[in-house]
């Protein structure tokens, strides 16, 4: 039974009363969210020892992290170091996309590693052994695909990437946008790809039943892939990504009629000015399914500091809407992220979703700030290194740069300005000078 | 002849020309927001050898820089090459925030060195020289304050803070308001101490006048300094902050009537769901005077990210119309900042003023983002990073995971699904996967 059968069959799983209970929502609304679709909570039944997260309206926003192999870097080693590193620093899931050494080992190994949801992309794989077998992607068989799909699925992924929503019609859109970047999701471009070649409506369209069952056997969540997505401000917005997104809207209803936990993947790089309508757009069409968003970068130029390019698309989206914000590392466009990329990524996607949690009102949110707040004011030092958001990196700093003395202020004299100033509104005393 | 006495009599500058033409935005629409105020272009008479810069309505956001000493880390040296690396990285403006050593000599050294425009907090030397001479700041006399402005103006500062606005009105609403961390403007509160300590009202703003006439004889900018400023969320948007901006939106139109030029500075520590209706609120109030920003952070809990933190509040506050954002280090709130923060500030400002002059449709702002998303499609990566606001960091970053082989994509095979893409479109091919 998926999650949203047996909520409604009235049994709900412990995990989901802790889960309210962690996020301060009452669990007959978690519960209804959760059965309309507009929670997901991905945990396959194949997985023990995970913590379960929601994802989805009213919740804190939650962040997950890409890690995974590449064919230059094929290092099982290092994408543990850096599943080590995403847990530690706060991710709220993670993502195996790897593409190099062996592919099955390494997504096992991540599994049985991790104790939060982790997500992956067959169709990388269905690729990778398509290149094997045939000498080339677009060879892919449709029931080798599929069979890769149930094969991540059996193993305990606990949501997976589909690029449904490139249809025929998307793809005419394509072609008459003369893109920029054309197509920019790796997928998305393997789908594209088989489709051209083999002169075939996607498979994963035309058999979304097919998906669909097996999902259901082991309530896979999901994750309707955004194969159109923009790689770059200037294809933002455009027909083919909002033609796919339309198809995704469509197919977010049958994925409910089948009881199937679904959400939505959203762009990309996209001008700040766009960032609102876009997740409005998605939240309307797709009728309120989270929606899962991969930066937005809202600027083309920031190598090395694509984490803080997405993390100001990312507060913006996730205070519009978004629910679940993909880190975005600071190199992105140069390279595979090493583990110290990891922690950066992960960091500022979580200030980004902080930010719009204090907007959004998200239960408790702004409480931590305040804490903070009355730490600086006490200037407590190591309480305020506690609450950092990665308070290894604040003690380094911190220490770094520390005086000796650092409770006196020198500066003032007799009459520190700051102490007036607390005396005469009857704090003890004001900020270090 | 203050800059808006010399356009008005027919006299344009040289360098104001230079400026409209850099921009893209005509001369005569230019000349016209310098009389009306809603662009400084701060150049002191006595300043030689320094680019001009506009600030304000339909002109690219610009970003400054703080650096300076403190008593802790008194050394000319690290600051001289802090303003190096603030230029070398595209920062506009730095403002010299020196508290230790021999203020003077650094400050000159800085305004020698600074092939931009140059600010100072002059009450910070004031207190200083107070606390030498009387053993405490708010000893301070009145004539020696004006005499240190008017020091900072003869030896040609650009822009000088002058918390003008920090009135007895201010200070009742700020005993009325009860906040968290009370004052966290330095200059603030120094001003507050002595006005409870002298019990007297604050000599810049009772003394405007006399300040408009140090400002008139070397066209020095007056940037009307936030005392009032939150230092935390809790504290955002409060009845002093607004009391103390009503206050600003009458002095600026003092300043405008006495032909000086005057920029406006606000917060700080902003929720972000307060930034846009902060930034609306004070061009409304202070009649479009150019605003400056600090920050503003829209989360208290990252310490050593607050650059992060400060590229989510500055894009959003530059978008709805902020226009000078002050860079926040990452060690804002940990200590003073290294050269090494001073580059990751003022590029995570860059960022997030070039995001905003983007959505904002300041002229070329998006040509950058289109010529690099050209460059990625073509797979030049030399032209990627040349391109990249950080060249240096981007090169170092692409370099250390580079593999051999770069253009030859070596996963799809005979049939690259990328290619295919490609082919299918009429572009030459698609992105690296």
């Amino acid at each position: 039974m998926t999650l949203i059968e047996r909520i409604k069959a009235g049994d709900v799983p412990k995990s989901v009363e802790e889960l309210a209970s962690e996020e301060g929502v009452a669990l007959d609304r978690l519960c209804r969210s959760v059965i309309e679709g507009r929670v997901v909570v991905p945990r396959n039944v194949n997985r023990t020892m995970v913590r379960s997260i929601g994802i989805g309206e009213g919740l804190r926003t939650k962040v997950n992290a890409n890690i995974g192999t590449s064919e230059d870097y094929p290092f099982l080693k290092e994408e543990l170091e850096k599943l080590k590193v995403a847990v530690a620093t706060g991710a709220d899931a993670v993502m195996d996309l790897s593409t190099g050494g062996d592919l099955r080992e390494i997504r096992r190994e991540i599994l049985s590693h991790a104790s939060l949801p982790v997500g992956t992309v067959p169709i990388y794989q269905a690729a990778v052994d398509a290149l094997e077998k045939y000498g080339s992607i677009v060879e892919m068989t449709v029931d080798h695909l599929f069979g890769v799909i149930e094969e991540h699925a059996k193993d305990g992924v606990d949501f997976a990437t589909v690029h449904c929503g490139i249809t025929r019609e998307a793809l005419n859109a394509l072609v008459r946008q003369k893109r920029v970047m054309d197509v920019v999701s790796r997928g998305g471009a393997f789908v594209v790809g088989w489709m051209i070649h083999n002169e075939k409506e996607n498979p994963l369209y035309k058999q979304f039943d097919r998906l669909l069952e097996i999902a259901r056997r082991y309530d896979l969540t999901l994750s309707l892939g955004d194969g159109m997505r923009p790689g770059c401000l200037a294809d933002a917005s455009d027909g083919a990504q909002i033609q796919e997104l339309v198809t995704l809207g469509r197919l977010v209803e049958r994925a409910r009629e089948a009881q199937v936990q679904v959400m939505v993947e959203g762009p990309g790089h996209l001008p700040l000015d766009h960032i609102e309508a876009n997740m409005r757009m998605a939240k309307s069409i797709c009728k309120g399914a989270p929606f899962y968003v991969l930066g937005p970068l809202v600027t083309d130029v920031a190598p090395d500091y694509d984490h803080i390019s997405s993390a100001i698309g990312g507060a913006l989206a996730a205070w519009a809407g978004a629910d679940f914000l993909c880190y975005v590392t600071p190199r992105e466009h140069l390279g595979l992220p090493t583990v110290g990329d990891v922690r950066e990524g992960v960091i500022a996607s979580r200030i980004a979703a902080h930010a719009a949690d204090i907007a959004k009102g998200v239960p408790g949110a702004k409480d931590w700030d305040l804490e903070m707040a009355r730490a600086r004011k006490a200037l407590d030092w190591q309480k305020e290194i506690e609450l950092a958001i990665d308070p290894e990196k604040a003690r380094r700093a911190y220490e770094e740069r520390k005086v000796p003395n650092e409770e006196t202020c020198t500066m003032c004299g007799e009459f520190c300005a700051m102490k007036l100033v607390g005396e005469f509104l009857g704090s003890d005393r004001g900020e270090k000078c």
